[in-house]
């Protein structure tokens, strides 16, 4: 079979491609070809494996050649974040909706109906006038009344890839992933930035700011769990996917206090330590926005669960990223 | 004040602008200039008025340079229609999606934040696996999930306009239109039109066929309430709308029997009896996904009230047609 990642260079669309790339196979057919666009190059070790391809530069201008090559299945990563689309309207509006929308007539016009999961967001959700009422539960009819540009085009291109995928044109699944938790690399300045950085800087020896309370409690998923998802969505039957309205995953609910104690179990009080609590306003408003729990009875019925506790996720994050350990670890 | 009606010529667009020219101000300002737009030229009755210009032809090419004459106010009700949409897919896009946006990028450029009411549409509702539980009830906070490609463009465009306006580039509001009966003129291929139908056509002295059975239920506004809503949202203040969710409306909910009954009071058992009931399977899947109630507190807010009753939605049309009466009336 012949898959397509967007956003394929990106940390969760690089780790889809390696987790897909291990199994060898999807919805049990063999992956022979696998194409990751992206405005970077995707990582080196990846384009070193022979299945795979890697296109780089923006996804607009090639849309309409790229959905024409008849893939058998897509993963729809690629997106402008919350961050920038606050900052530059224009640019989520391109970036988001008219690119999405050019690939999706791409591939109606490609005709071959192929299977599509887009990553969708909790950011869908929010509240307005805003908050959802405590404690911030999410269920699966809850009504999504985003805060931002970025929920909002989210909102629309969920409607739109359902109503392409009821007349027929393509087989469209939309996954509303949660904030990941623990993001490697750098910050990215996302208002969610410090729910991994509160973890990754002090395992890396740096101090931290956490600008919540630490009773505030949010709602996470590990990478794998995510990519895990993505891949269950992909290869369910549409009767167990369940509809056309886009699929709230299950969440790891935990208060910033209870996550810095994981913190503390894996690498002692010396790195917990390196966090400091300094509460910020502003970010605390948008935080207290944002879904803190989840009731998602579709997802089970795909046999999707929340990542068991934090300390698993800590200890995920580590396994998987020994270079960027700059402390002892415990045990 | 400068007004732009689109879709100033269709039905609902010149009833608007005839309420709106009669009143002679809008939300405390004098109406000096109403331009009214739609693929056809408005009534020549309203082009009469020296207040009013129409422009003939499609919206889309226009929406910049229209935009640009910097509107205080703006009532946005063209739109393709359900079945035109369900027919011609990209004709939905087109008319619906593209032109709205067109019109919303126009009116941020002209940056006088104008005030725009958008007519979207009950049909938002429908359910996915369809069918709103019994009673067919939506509340102000029930989950829209179109069954059709009409109502998920105008969930798209609420959600839009939502974004447009939290940015400040208007002051947009979205008005959920119900089933509008009587609607005068021909029968218009709807899905709804014999909603319409079964009361006009009797009236005018010609058979009707009614494709449901008599005890289905339906939610409906009289073309005068639907019209006072519009006028009411552009009016209310901000606070009082409430949020920047697209707004439900109160609906008349009535069985097809007592619309029947409500006919036959004002015209007689003999017009009732130009009125054959032919359950048609397809007509009464469809009429089965619609809202059938409507629980709009936050309308209520603004002091909008459904019909108290079908027979005066009967005698309002009597009284506004009688050129399209071909049968005696009782008392």
């Amino acid at each position: 079979m012949k898959l397509l990642i967007t956003g394929g260079a990106g940390f969760l669309g690089s780790l889809l491609a390696r987790t897909l790339l291990a199994r060898g196979t999807l919805a049990g057919s063999r992956i022979e070809r696998l194409v990751l666009t992206d405005l970077a190059p995707p990582p080196a070790e990846l384009v070193a494996d022979p299945r795979v391809e890697g296109r780089t530069g923006a996804l607009l201008p090639q849309c309409a050649a790229l959905a024409a090559e008849r893939w058998d299945g897509v993963f729809h990563l690629a997106s402008a974040v919350s961050a920038e689309c606050e900052a530059d309207f224009e640019l989520g509006l391109r970036s988001n909706l008219d690119t999405t929308r050019a690939l999706l007539d791409g591939l109606r016009a490609a005709g071959n109906v192929p299977r599509l999961v887009f990553a969708s967001s909790a950011a869908v959700f929010g509240g307005d006038p805003p908050a959802l009422p405590v404690p911030r539960l999410v269920r699966d009819d809850t009504l999504p009344l985003p805060q931002t540009s970025y929920g909002t085009q989210k909102l629309v291109l969920e409607q739109l890839l359902a109503d392409y995928t009821r007349k027929g044109f393509i087989d469209g699944r939309a996954v509303r992933l949660l904030t990941v938790s623990v993001r490697p690399g750098r910050p990215n300045g996302a208002a969610s930035g410090f729910l991994s950085g509160i973890i990754r800087e002090p395992l890396a020896g740096q101090v931290s700011v956490c600008p919540v309370a630490p009773e505030t409690e949010v709602a996470l998923a590990s990478p794998a769990r995510t990519v895990a998802a993505l891949i269950a969505v992909y290869e369910a039957t549409r009767e167990a996917y369940g509809g056309r309205t886009a699929l709230n995953l299950p969440a790891l609910s935990v208060k910033v206090a209870d996550m810095l104690a994981a913190l503390e179990r894996v690498a002692g009080p010396e790195v917990r330590a390196l966090v400091r609590v300094e509460p910020e306003p502003r970010i605390e408003r948008i935080v207290g926005t944002w879904p803190a729990r989840f009731e998602a009875q579709r997802a089970a019925v795909l046999g999707l669960q929340p990542d068991p506790d934090f300390e698993g996720i800590v200890r995920q994050y580590v396994h998987e990223h020994p270079q960027a350990l700059k402390v002892p670890l415990r045990g």
